[in-house]
This record gives structure tokens, C-alpha cells and sequence, in this order.
């Protein structure tokens, strides 16, 4: 056997960058007030705003079991984020959270948005609260369409008005196979977004509004990297739309939850979950062509990271902390996250960590501080 | 702005593997017999190998408190794989293990081997076994240099003859800097193994034998993929050696601990916690140049699969069940861990994971049945 001079990991090695300052941990903490509580579920967190020296933070918030699909009861509950209203909730320290009450209902019966509202994202734009948030119509079956809508208020306490048709609907270009309600079963699938647009997230960017979302296509497929999930780009020049899509989407190969924040003069996004990247940070100069700038372990689930008044100047700065939520326990709860950067401190310091004072992980930046 | 047709993730999602053979998620179980004990370490278990229809696995054993570096005192006990011993335990199902007392000690003060054995992997050739393992001589300081021995016994029961030298050294081919005690602290780094070698695990492969290692360097360094922890490979015609490393060195650009097994005709490698391709499952053809097969979330730790006869006729085979360690407790312990490809089959058999039975993951296999 002939030798090669060096491996194929060690020439695939110099695609990635030299520099650590992508590279983090993660951890969770508990939060006062989100937390567990039987017999409701509080998730999906969007950003946390900072307005007037306060946290502010949406999230999807129902209550009850689910009994699932297939039970012939087209009332029955399906899942967690089934029959679901966005919640709104206040802070003084990120950590202990007052619940404000219901920020925005279902719609009147037999609208877009009858059955569910959920996932909820927030943008602060010249004076104005926007929401962008997934809905449901009933009934709600497997193959069931999902859309996106937008709601707007003139204050974080609302009152929300919301958008008299979704901003953006799935493509609806696949078909499916025989009348069975399973959402695998097509004849063919149709776009990256057939299907359902997921947890949508408003950027301004570049003088226009960049709605990122999660795609999910109609017979679903899977991949050596996982289902085969990945994000979406829709650009308005109006905040309140027309929103067209990006004609580069998928803009991602994978994720599951939307993660975006401005960082310099591009966008940052952390991507879990789902596809062959799954667990990475990228960048994209454009907010368009993404690369992996940072491989990341045990991520935060959906999370809603402290929003900057500006783009941010470190490249972790869009993450350093935040909500997030847990839904492996019955009742799904809410949760803080922070960025971990004590490992890497210690090696670009040249600290053994074996004799260096072992760094408590930082505090959580008070609300003028960003 | 031009809009390309094509996003960056979409050309470079090609590069992926398309079919979903090497995907899985891994879960973890408790195991007794080496589960959490007050007082006592136990970690790093050796692949697991079926002997005569019964399970036996080798594995890092210390006792008592550790005291850190720079007490002053060079008896203290450093790390918890300190003062270790290597031991042995079997069991009739995979779920309950007796631990049957040490299999291999520390070596005589003064040699090679005087302050540590530990981290062991095994493997059964022509009716001998070899444990191959780190070894640390006396004092061990943030500086000290970490070889990898060999010892071989007519039966898993021993009794163990250690090789009179450790079968690879470390490269000491950089310089450190300064006095201190400082490992990473250097003038010069040296190869990426210049400081230790870790972790050896031996695979009879072409007619000979492939010894991987992870290589630690002094001055360690830091980049956007973490540590700069790579695996290198040494290989022999005869199974005691001599060790000659391969050329190509690194072999990884990542990865902590190693854990290799045999697939079709070549090597099949799971890289976790450190590096840029972390938490990934690679595949070589030759042994030497590994590619990125899938991304793997949540990865078992310091696993020790189980061992089969042959090579894996499926990529994960080689990954079945085994044991892992848990490290976060103030005692380390061993525990079980299997793969999970449960979310794969519903989506490749077509099945709605919403109403599909909900599946339990599979037993573990019977002694014979691999």
C-alpha cells in the first residue's frame, strides 16, 4: 500500500476556520415564571426584546392534553402547539418572568388562522411591535397546509392587529397519494416548502425585510443527514409585505428551528436538529449563501436570543444569552440559555485548565448593557 | 442585489451522502454492577467482546478523591485516571455486570508504567488477547509525557504480561517554554502528538495492524472547531510491533475519544466533542482517508461498542450497543449505550411518526446472536 503525505481529514481540515471566535458550548438555566407547570405548555420563545429597560419576550402557550391524530374527533387536541394562543411575558433580569396574559387569540371561526397560533418572532420597526408567527386552520389533519402570519401593535402591550391574510403560504406544489390522512404518502413532493412555512423570523436587512422560515415539504424524506428540513428565505421591500421568495431557496441543508442575527455587515444562524449540517453556526455575507463557520454540541432548543439595538460586533454576541425551550418532559417549559465561552478563554489564554481558577460562566448582561 | 439561483447549502448539501444508512441518534441505559458508586471511578471501558457465549469488557478503575495539580505533593492524585488500575467485569446479558477484580496493575516503581494504567482497548487474535492502553511514569506533571502499552494474556481471566516498553511514545518534538509547569505554555508545538498519545484501539486490517490513537500536542491549541485534538495511526505486521506511525498523521481532524470498527472493507470512525467535524461518523476506505458519512447528535461517551466476529455488514453494526462512561457526576461511571434509529425508520418506511405505533428500540442482542 502506498502512503499518501497527508490525510484526506487533514486537507479537508483547512475548509474550516483557524480563528475560535465562532466556537462555543452551551448551557441552560432555569427561569422563574416559564418554568414547568402541569398542565400547561409554554414554548417556542421568540427574541427577547429589550424595550424601556425591560425584557419582553412571545411565546406559544396552550393548555390540556393531546390525544393525538386519528381519534375521529376533529376538536381533539394533536399536539402541543395544538390550539394554541402567543403569550406575552416581561423581565427585570432575564431570570424571573411575570406572565402579561394572552398577546393574540385564535381567529374567528373559519378564518386563516381559526385553529392555532404559535411560534411566535418579534421586530421592533420605527416605533411599531411586529409579530410573525405560524397558524393553523381547522380541522387540523396531517396534511394540513401551515402558513405564516404577521400581526402589529404600537406597543409591546399591543393592542395586535393582525394581518388579514397570511404573509406567506406554502408552496402546495406536490400531490399527494391516495386519500389517507399520512402526510408521507405522495406522488410527488413539490418544493422544499410544499408542505408547511414554520417558525418564521424578521430581519431588516440590506433596506429590506428578510423572512427567514423553516420549510417543510409534502412527503417528507430523510437523509444520512436526517429529515430532509431546511430553511427558506422570503424578502419584502414593505415590512407588511408583499413577501416573495428568495429564488436561491432552500438557503440552508438543514436545521429545524430558525436561529438568525445580524452580525457585521451579514446575517449569523445557528442550525439544530435536522440535515447534514445540523449543529453548526454559519454566516452568510449576504444573508443568502451560508457557510459553517463553528460546529456546535447540545444546542438550546428553539431558541429566542436577546435582540441588539444593532447588529452585533462579535459573532456571538447575537447568542450570548437568551430563552429556549424543554420539551421532553410532559409539560413543555421555558428556559434560559447562555453561550459557554470558558473553554475556549482558557486555551487562547494559555491556561492549563487544570490549574486555572475555574471561571463561573458569565452573568447574564443587564439590560442596558447591549 | 442579484439573486443567485442557488444557495451556497444547496450546492454544498451534494457533498453529503444521500442514502440514510449511517444516520441514527444514540440513547443511553444504566447498567449494574458499574453504575454510580460513591468513592469509586470507573470509565473508559474497552470494546465489548463475546467470549464463549459471555460478555467481557476491560476499563479504568481508580479510587478516592482527586486532589489536583500544584499541591506540592507528587503522591497527589492529579485527575480522576490517576493512580488507576485497569479491571475486568462480565455479564451473562449486557445489562448486569460482575466486576471480577483487576486484570492489569501499575508496573514496578521506577518503570515506564509506575503512576497510571488506564483507558484499555482489547482485542482477540489467534486465541490471545491484547489490551492495548495508556500508561503515565512518575511524577505526573501538566508536562509529562503519556505513552500507549500493550499486554497480552492466553485468557479474557489473564494472567497479563505487559511488554517491556510501551508499543508508541509520544513525539516530544516541540520545546517548551519557561519553567512552569505549564503544558501549554511552548517555543515550539511540535507534531499534533508531540505531547501524548491517548486511547489506543487496535483493528487487524490488510494482514496487519492498525493502531489509532488520539494525539494531544504541547502547546495545545484552540480553533473554531475547539481543541485541536486529531487522531493519528501507527501500524505493525506483527501485532506486538513494532508500531511505525503512518505518514499521512493525523489521520483525523478531529475527534476525542477514539472508537473505530471494522465495515465492509474498510474502517468506520465515530469523532465526537472536540475538533471541526465533532460529533460526526466518518468512513475509510483504506484506513486512512476518512470521510464524513453523518452528523450524530448527543453522542454516547468514550464508547466501547461491541466487538464482532467479522466486519459489520451494516455501517452501524459496528455500533450496535456497547458501554460509555458518564462523567459529569462527582464519581465517574460506566453505563450502556445504543443506537437509536427509530426516527429513521418511520420516515423511510413512509410512516407518519404522529401516528405510527410509537416503537421501542431494540433489545439488545443476545451473546450470539452477532
Amino acid at each position: 500500500m502506498t502512503m499518501p503525505a497527508e490525510s484526506a481529514a487533514t486537507v479537508r481540515g483547512r475548509r474550516y476556520p483557524a480563528d475560535p471566535e465562532w466556537f462555543c458550548d452551551f448551557r441552560t438555566f432555569p427561569v422563574q415564571g416559564l418554568g414547568p407547570e402541569v398542565g400547561v405548555h409554554r414554548r417556542d420563545p421568540s427574541s427577547v426584546l429589550t424595550v424601556d429597560g425591560r425584557y419582553h419576550v412571545w411565546y406559544t402557550r396552550s393548555t390540556g392534553e393531546t390525544d393525538g391524530f386519528g381519534t375521529g374527533d376533529p376538536m381533539a387536541k394533536v399536539f402541543p402547539w395544538d390550539w394554541s394562543e402567543i403569550w406575552h411575558a416581561t423581565s427585570d433580569d432575564g431570570a424571573t418572568w411575570v406572565e402579561q396574559g394572552r398577546a393574540l387569540g385564535r381567529g374567528e371561526p373559519g378564518s386563516y388562522d381559526d385553529r392555532s397560533v404559535f411560534t411566535p418572532e418579534v421586530l421592533e420597526h420605527q416605533g411599531w411591535f411586529y409579530l410573525v408567527y405560524q397558524v393553523i386552520r381547522s380541522p387540523y389533519a396531517l396534511r394540513s397546509f401551515e402558513s405564516i402570519a404577521m400581526a402589529k401593535a404600537p406597543s409591546p402591550d399591543g393592542p395586535w392587529v393582525r394581518s388579514p391574510q397570511p404573509i406567506l403560504r406554502p408552496q402546495a406544489d406536490g400531490e399527494w397519494a391516495g386519500e389517507e390522512d399520512n402526510r408521507l404518502s405522495v406522488v410527488s413532493q413539490g418544493s422544499f416548502d410544499s408542505h408547511k412555512v414554520h417558525d418564521p423570523i424578521l430581519v431588516p436587512f440590506q433596506g429590506r425585510f428578510f423572512l427567514y422560515y423553516k420549510g417543510e415539504q409534502m412527503g417528507e424524506g430523510f437523509s444520512a443527514g436526517g429529515r430532509t428540513t431546511r430553511w427558506g428565505l422570503a424578502i419584502a421591500d414593505d415590512i407588511e409585505g408583499p413577501y416573495h421568495r428568495c429564488p436561491a431557496n432552500p438557503v440552508t441543508n438543514s436545521g429545524h428551528e430558525t436561529c438568525v442575527w445580524r452580525y457585521g455587515d451579514g446575517i449569523a444562524a445557528m442550525l439544530t436538529t435536522d440535515g447534514p449540517e445540523r449543529n453548526t453556526i454559519q454566516f452568510a455575507p449576504d444573508g443568502i449563501n451560508f457557510e459553517i463557520m463553528a460546529h456546535i454540541a447540545n444546542p438550546p432548543v428553539a431558541t429566542g436570543p436577546l435582540r441588539l439595538p444593532d447588529h452585533a460586533v462579535a459573532p456571538l454576541d447575537g447568542v450570548r444569552w437568551g430563552l429556549c425551550h424543554d420539551v421532553t418532559a410532559s409539560w413543555h417549559y421555558i428556559q434560559g440559555f447562555a453561550a459557554d465561552e470558558r473553554q475556549k478563554m482558557f486555551y487562547t489564554r494559555g491556561l492549563s485548565p487544570e490549574t486555572a481558577e475555574s471561571a463561573e460562566a458569565d452573568a447574564l448582561p443587564a439590560p442596558h448593557e447591549k
